[in-house]
Order: C-alpha cells, then structure tokens, then sequence
C-alpha cells in the first residue's frame, strides 16, 4: 500500500481504521482477480487452476517435486480460489500476499530449474495463516483495532521452519475480537460466515483458516487453539484439524492479549483437507527442531508409527456425550454410524467411554483464561473505542468463572488442574488398552451466528493437553436421511440453550452443514492419534481427505 | 512407636515435638545398632557389612540378581551403616524403617527362592529417601515442626515405580527448614554436618542425602532440586548428583510448603557414589513410564545413548567462573586439571563458555521461588512457634528479589523467564556443536555452617531448566599441593561474601572437603549429559564412582 495506514494512535476513529484494513484486503485480492462483475457462467478461476487446488497435499508435494506444476502456477491458483473464497463468499482473510508469495515461488522455480529437485518436503506447497501468528513486515493486530499498525519483525518461529522446508505464505485469514470466541466476527474484518450455509458461523478462533480450507482456497493452513479454536472451524466446514499436545509445536511470534503465568498453554496446529496434510505438517514442523529456539517445547521427534495397529486390534471408546450438554441429532447420528461400521471390523475394538466431571473441567478451564480477570483484554479493546462483540462479552464479562488471580489463588488453580488431570489419566488407566476416544467435536453442527456458547467438547482436551483431531464424516446436514424425532430434557443451563437451538431451527435450519467429529489421544501420542484416525476412516469406509466435489461450485462464475 | 507422637495441633511445644521426632529417631536406629558405647576398635559394622556398603549399584544389582547376597543381607547391612552414619558423625537421617525395610527384604528372598531370579533391575537395592518424599503411612514433616503429624496416605509416586521395580526403602534423610537452604539445619533435626570436615555443611536441601551418601550409609537416594538442592549436597559430601530435566521425573508426592503456579519447576532425582548408578536409577524411574499417573510428565522414554560420542567428537566448553562470584582456588585448580587432561584427548574438544547475565538470571529465580511472597513458608512456620533459621531469613526476609505476585506481574515474570531461556538457547546456538557445559558446583568448597548464600551456580540450570550433574573430581581439599596464592578484587557483593570466606578460613578451613564440577547440558539431553561425564572422567583419568578408602573409617570403632 502506497498510501499511509490508518491506525488508531495515528489519530484515526476505530471505524477508520477498520474501513482502511478491508481497502487493504481488497487491493491485495484485485491484484490476482479481476475487481468486476462477470458476465454469468465465465468462470473466476480457470479448469487449470481448480485441478491444482482440488489436489491434496501429498499429490501437490510430488507434482511441485518432479516439475510436474511450477510453485508459480500452484501459488497463483490458491492465490485466485483464496480470493475468491474471501470475495464472494465467507469474508474468511485479512488480506492476499500475491507480491510476496509469487516472488517466493518464483525464487523456488529457479531453485528447482538449477538443482531439478526440491528445496524442501513442502516446496512451493501455499500455506494459509491466521492472521495472529507473526509474518515479517506485516500489520499484527490480533483482531484488535487498537493494534492495528503494530508490525511484525520478524516471522513466527513455525512459520521460519515451515518457510525452510519450501513453504509459500500467500494469504492471512480472519480472527475473532479477542481471538476468545468459537466464532469469527471483529470490527475490523466483519463476520466470518460458513461457507456452506451463510446462516451458521465459520467457527473460531481460527475461522477464517476453516472457512477458506472448507473452499479448498487453501489446503494447509494454521491455526491456534486454547479452546478449540483449531478444531470448530475444522468440524463446522469439514476439514481436518489438529491441536497437537502443547510443547511439540512453538507459538512463538503468535501476538495474544494476555501475558499470562500459562496455567493452560496455546497450541498451534494444521488445518487440512487431508489426513496425510496434516500428518506431513507436523512431521515437517518437528524435523525442524522447533526446541532449539524455543526452549519451552519439549525435545521430542516425530514419532515413526508404521506398523503400530498391525500388532495390536486398535481400542477405541466413544464417548457419545459428555454428560454436560447433549449434541443435536446429526452429530450422535454420525457418532453412531462410525461406531457400528468399527464394530464390524475385525482390526477395530469398539467401548463406550463415560465422561468423567467435564462440568467441572470447564469451570477449572473457564476460570484460567482469563487470569488477570481479563484487564488486558478489555484495554486492547477500549483503546481503539470499538464497540465488543457479543461473544466477547459472553466469554469475558457473563462468564462467572472469570477472576482476577492472586498467585496463591493462581497455585490453587493450578493444583485443581493439576488434580483433574490425574484423575482422568487414572479414569484412563482403568481401560489402559483404550488408545482413543472418539466423540463429538461440538454440541453441534456449525452454529447459527452468535450461537456458539459451549466450548465444553473442545476445552475439555486443553485442559488436560491431550491430542485432538477433528475431521469430517462426509456428510451434511440434509443430504442424508431424515433425523429421527428425539425428545430430550434438558438438564442444565447450557444443555437448554443448545438444545433450544435444535428445537427452534431444526435440520432445516442448518441445512448443508458438514459432520464432523473428533477423536482424542492420550498426552504426547500426537502420532498415535493420526495413525488411529486413518484406521478408523478407512475401517468405517470413510475418506482420509476431503472430495472435491463437496466443495461448493459458486464462485465458478 | 508405641507411645503417642507430639504434635502441635496435639498440644506440644515445638521444643516437645522436635526432642519426641528425635527421641522416635534415635530409637529407630537402636533396633539395628547397640545404643551403647563400644569399647575401642571394636567395630560396629562387620567386615561383610563393609564390603556390601562399598560396593556400587550396579554390582550389588548383579549380586543380589544372582543370590550371591540376600536382599536382609544387603538391608542390614546398610541399615546399620545409615544409623552409624547418622549416630557417630553427621546427624543426616530422620528415621531408620528397619522393620518396614527388613520385611521388604524378606519378601523380595521369598521371591528369589521361588523364582531363582530377581523381582526388578532393582531387587534389593536399598535406596535412602530425602524426607519430604512421601512414604505410606510415615510422617511427612517437610521440615516444618507444624507439619508434624501430617502422614502420607501413600508413596510418592517415584517410590511407588522403584518399589516394583524391587527397591528397598531404609531410611530417611534431613532437610532444611523451608527447603529453601543449600545447607541442612531444622529445628526439628538439628544440623547436618559434613562429614568430611564437621565445621562445613553437608549442603543442603538434600543435605541428609549427601551425607549419607558420602558415608556409604547409602549408595543410591533419593533427592530434590529447585536451585541445587541435589546438586549442593552431592558436590559437598563427594558424590554424583542428577537434576533431570523437569517433567522426566514425577514429583507427585513431594511435600511442600508453597502451592503456586509453577513457574519455576522443582524437579528430585538421585545422588549416587557411582555414575552407573544415577544412570540405572534414571533407566529404571523412567521404564515405570510415570508420565501414565502424573500427567504433567513428558512421555519420552529413556533414550539410547550407546555409541553415541563414537560418531562425533564430545565437544565440552568449560565456563571458568559464572561473571558473578568468583569460584574459591579449589574448584579453579580443579577445573583447570580437567580441562588440561581433557585437550590432550582425541575424543574430545575443549572450548571456553562465556556465561551470559547470570546474575539477571538469579534475580528471575529468586523473584519466583515465593511468589506468595512468603507467606504460606511464613505461616508453616509461626504455627507452631518455632524460631527461623538464619538462612530461611535469609532467603525469604533477605532476599531482596522476593515479591507478591499478581497473576499479572507473574505473567511479566514468565514473560521475562522465557526472554532469558530463549536468549541462552541462541547462546548456545552460536557454538551448537557443543555437547556439554563444564563448570563449578558451586562458588567453593563445602561452605562453613551458615555461609552457603550464593546459589548462582547451581539455580541458574533450574531457570534455564537444564539437565545438570555433580560429581567428584577424587580429590579433596589439603590433599594435594598447596593452593596458589592468589588475588581477587571482588566485584559485588555476593563475589566479596565468597571471596571474604576464603580469605578468612583458606585452605586449612576446608580441610578435607571433597572437590566437586558439575556438567550441564541442553534441555532434555539428560541421557547425552550423563554419557558424556563418562567420556569426561574416563578421558581425564579420574573414577566414574567414589573410591570406597576415600570414605572416613571413624566408625569402624
């Protein structure tokens, strides 16, 4: 941008600025995609162009490897689709990087023309970030108004490996205010909304990675999650998401409002169309020895697991809910159908898994995110005067597990963490032989906008720091049978207000949604975990990656 | 104990509780040892008992696995070499268990005469245990006469893996009021001396363990370490001494007086007279996979280090001093033979390490070891009206870096603890090719009773959270040639405390006080950092276990 950046100590109202930063994405984007309305049925995005971007990764890092497909042509492809997503659907990025990103992949195609091989295991492969982790030279903002101008200098530490290993960053995708929501809305950006329903949310934090994955504008993409906020937006737009065990990957250069003791830690993940994307991710993020920099992170490889389910029947327990809030129909339908088809399997045992006091896990939770009693917070917000979004006001001010802490309150937290954790692994040790737990990844399909209250089915697996993925089911909501009929009574607050969501739209309300679910592993079995997803996708007769054809075709013109 | 033990809450004076725990002490060692005078050079221990109490971990292991001796052969005798170490000479134990560990004992024989094998790879391995490591049904009084009464439910869980893995529990050993003391003195216990010279202190906090060790009252024990608790000990009493890195070992079970956020992260784990034996110690702790129970752990097995510096040369960088205090003429010499010895070998590099701010680093640690300010140590302590020990107040009134926390002011702290861990991780990328760190144990020698104020050498590898051990160079302070003169303008204070002790008592002073390094190495490398002090004492020609004659023989009678 040539012009100067509205910030808000430039002198610039929060509506200034807010208007200022979507001029700015919007340049970014009409660089790859002409600014104009098409004549009906000519395409945005050219045949070429949608065959690269319905690759996954693994096939993309072997065409881009041999020569197949130059870095160049792969990054203008998701360069356009991104756009595209952005612009004519789901309002999902900050803004395109199509200077930096086509001068990186021009820089990878003359590597490859010289050496005829690759520079890396993710050469030219685009990777989508969310707009809170660190890119060099770039606005920093973290969804606040008021930090708007705060420019990084220097990328973040994954983002430096990912960069080495051949990556091209070519796109910055949308955040909530606070980054504290199961949602995707701020004043600078707008609503994220799902791409398959403009009426349900795109999930959050890491909504705008979700919605722009579920539109193949990328295939890779990273978020963060101390809640969830990598696996909503994977479940509500039918990609894969991994929230990995804190300490295997760094989230170093992420900006977050809250310099806190770390009671509970941020992770950083992938966002996928693939099971085997995301495997490559993690693989490659861990070859590059994250712990050398960031000493925080534990010195642990990446673990081989060929082989690991061919010795022993894999052991997997469903949880069909968490005893707190039932899920909608949908997801226990879903949850049901994978069950049988394991128990036809000869390689798969299928338990049942009782939850273990998850009420009490999210106030232990729930209290420990905010450990200042969300000062911070509130000053990122009020310096810039914009207004606070509804959810950020329901996770920060109508939350009543929210306290400021002292040090000794802070140490009795901890110890209530520290004492629920051991109780579930002994919960766990009692079936020592399960490997995982298989439930529901939310109360519910994607969530009408402002819905999304319960955050018990993915906080659940910070509080304890155990692996989760989540990964669509291949299905949506209205394209299979009917739901059956159920009655349930609510048992609590949060389980009327989800299921009063149920009961007023109905399956026709959330048409189209995707169903997905989740599956959980034990502290630091981040390997494991993945190698049982495979074998249970493939022993339920499932996709290990996301069809192309499920993919919305209206931005083709 | 028959009669009923004296408690505060019962009604006692702290004087009352502490003569009843010493009275309950004393009458523990009586069962195994004559209470009576013996007339002159008439031994207490028999030549068998001596034998046993010589030999190393691991060769006990192959006697006992083999039948060679019995597991009560083996108890007994250390039982007995613990009482005397305690009785005659340093004041180092609690309590001797010789029923609980006589029994044990005979179990673990009915086991081998059925089975002709052992139960473990610690069958009858007698290990001593520092007393704020909680042992079933025993008092467990964290040095704080208050807590007198309060009785463990069950082991700790490090005690529960050795257990099965054929551990022998004997006897516990002292430590300081408040744990927070590199010395060992309660009121509860009185002093503990070293043995070596009984004007110097055993080190502390484990100091009961050092002593003990360094007696051969016991080869293998059990110790803590949050700023050198084990290391201190080992290096003062002439033995080895392993802090892991945290989250290896599990802690659970360990008394303490502060709940707290955990910033700084206390860690236990073994001294030994032997090398061989922190390493099985380390082997077998982490074979028992604690990270199953006490899910803070990091589930990473103990790692193969065989071959490991056959491929590469061992790179060690020797930090002559810590830019803060300046090491008494015994450690420099000492330091200084080594690096000598180890530039003339193949197998490995010598280089200098330039210590970086190590006095901020102190003042992160100190600032966070009581991050109540105090007050729960406080409050252990008025309630039952015992008087402070001069370095309690030392560490908590003195220290000038103590303060309340907030949550906020702890997130600043963590902020600033991360800042230093990561700009010493760039350090050590500079020369990344370095293995290991080589340097003091401390600022001397054993110190006088009461003058163990610096804790730099040893704390700095808690903030930094890396593995580091202390071991004996063979040598001992007045047994070698005389000490150079040489001359020191202090730059500090800590440096003018130190080096005013030397000026004061000189070599004469420290007569007889073994002669301690310490290696570190970078985070989780514990299993390279113990391989290369074996490359290290082999290539500088000194023992990889404490020579047996190096032992005082006063107690033979």
């Amino acid at each position: 941008m040539s012009d100067v950046q509205k910030t808000i100590s430039g002198g610039a109202t929060w509506q200034e600025v807010a208007a200022d930063r979507r001029r700015h994405r919007d340049a970014s984007i009409a660089k790859v995609l002409p600014n104009v309305a098409l004549p009906h049925r000519v395409p945005h995005i050219s045949i070429d162009e949608l065959t690269i971007t319905n690759t996954e990764v693994v096939g993309l890092v072997a065409s881009l490897a041999s020569g197949v497909w130059s870095a160049t042509t792969v990054t203008m492809a998701f360069l356009r689709r991104a756009g595209l997503a952005q612009r004519e659907m789901t309002n999902c990025i900050t803004e395109l990087l199509p200077d930096r990103a086509l001068k990186r992949a021009a820089e990878l195609d003359r590597y490859w023309a010289k050496h005829k091989k690759p520079i890396g295991p993710l050469h030219g492969v685009p990777i989508s970030v969310k707009e809170h982790v660190a890119m060099e030279g770039l606005d920093l903002n973290a969804g606040f108004v008021s930090w708007v101008g705060r420019v990084a200098d220097k990328h973040a530490l994954l983002l430096q490996i990912l960069w080495n290993a051949g990556a091209v960053f070519y796109v910055r995708t949308t955040q909530p205010q606070t980054l504290m929501h199961l949602e995707t809305s701020s004043n600078l950006y707008g609503v994220t909304t799902n791409p398959f329903n403009p009426s349900l949310t795109a999930g959050g934090s890491s909504g705008g990675e979700g919605a722009l994955v579920g539109l193949r504008g990328s295939i890779l993409g990273i978020g963060t999650d101390i809640g969830g906020s990598i696996r909503s937006p994977a479940a509500n737009n039918g990609v894969f998401g991994f929230k990995p065990t804190s300490g295997r990957l760094p989230v170093l250069g992420c900006s977050v409002a809250v310099e806190e003791p770390e009671i509970i830690k941020g992770t950083i993940g992938p966002l996928s169309t693939s099971l085997s994307g995301i495997r490559l991710f993690m693989k490659t993020a861990i070859a590059g020895q994250p712990w050398v920099d960031s000493p925080d992170l534990v010195a642990m490889e990446w673990k081989k697991t060929f082989g690991l389910f061919a010795k022993k029947k894999l052991k997997v327990a469903v949880m069909w809910n968490d005893g707190v809030v039932i899920p909608h129909p949908p997801i226990t339908t879903a949850l049901r159908q994978i069950a049988v088809e394991l128990q036809k399997s000869d390689s798969v045992e299928v338990v049942d898994w009782e939850p273990l006091e998850h009420d009490r896990a999210w106030s232990i939770i729930a209290g420990l995110y905010f450990p200042d009693g969300g000062s911070q917070t509130s000053k990122a917000i009020s310096d810039s005067g914009e207004p606070w979004m509804p959810l950020s006001k329901w996770i920060l001010e109508e939350n009543p597990h929210v306290k400021k802490h002292s040090s000794t309150s802070l140490g009795s937290a901890r110890a209530e963490r520290d004492a629920y954790q051991r109780a579930y692994a002994e919960r766990w040790k009692q079936d020592a032989d399960v490997d995982v737990i298989l439930c529901p990844a939310g109360p519910s399909v994607a969530p009408k906008l402002d819905a999304a209250r319960y955050w018990g089915y993915t906080a659940q697996w910070n509080l304890l720091d155990y692996p989760a993925v989540a990964f669509p089911v291949n299905a949506h909501v209205g394209d299979g049978t009917p739901e059956p009929q159920v009655t349930h009574t609510p048992k609590n607050d949060e389980d009327r207000y989800n299921w009063s969501q149920w009961q007023q739209h109905g399956a026709k309300g959330y048409e189209g949604a995707p169903i997905s679910l989740q599956l959980v592993g034990r502290r630091y079995d981040d390997e494991k975990l993945l190698a049982a997803l495979e074998v249970i996708l493939t022993e339920a007769g499932l996709p290990t990656a996301v069809l192309p054809s499920v993919v919305p075709q209206s931005f083709l013109g």
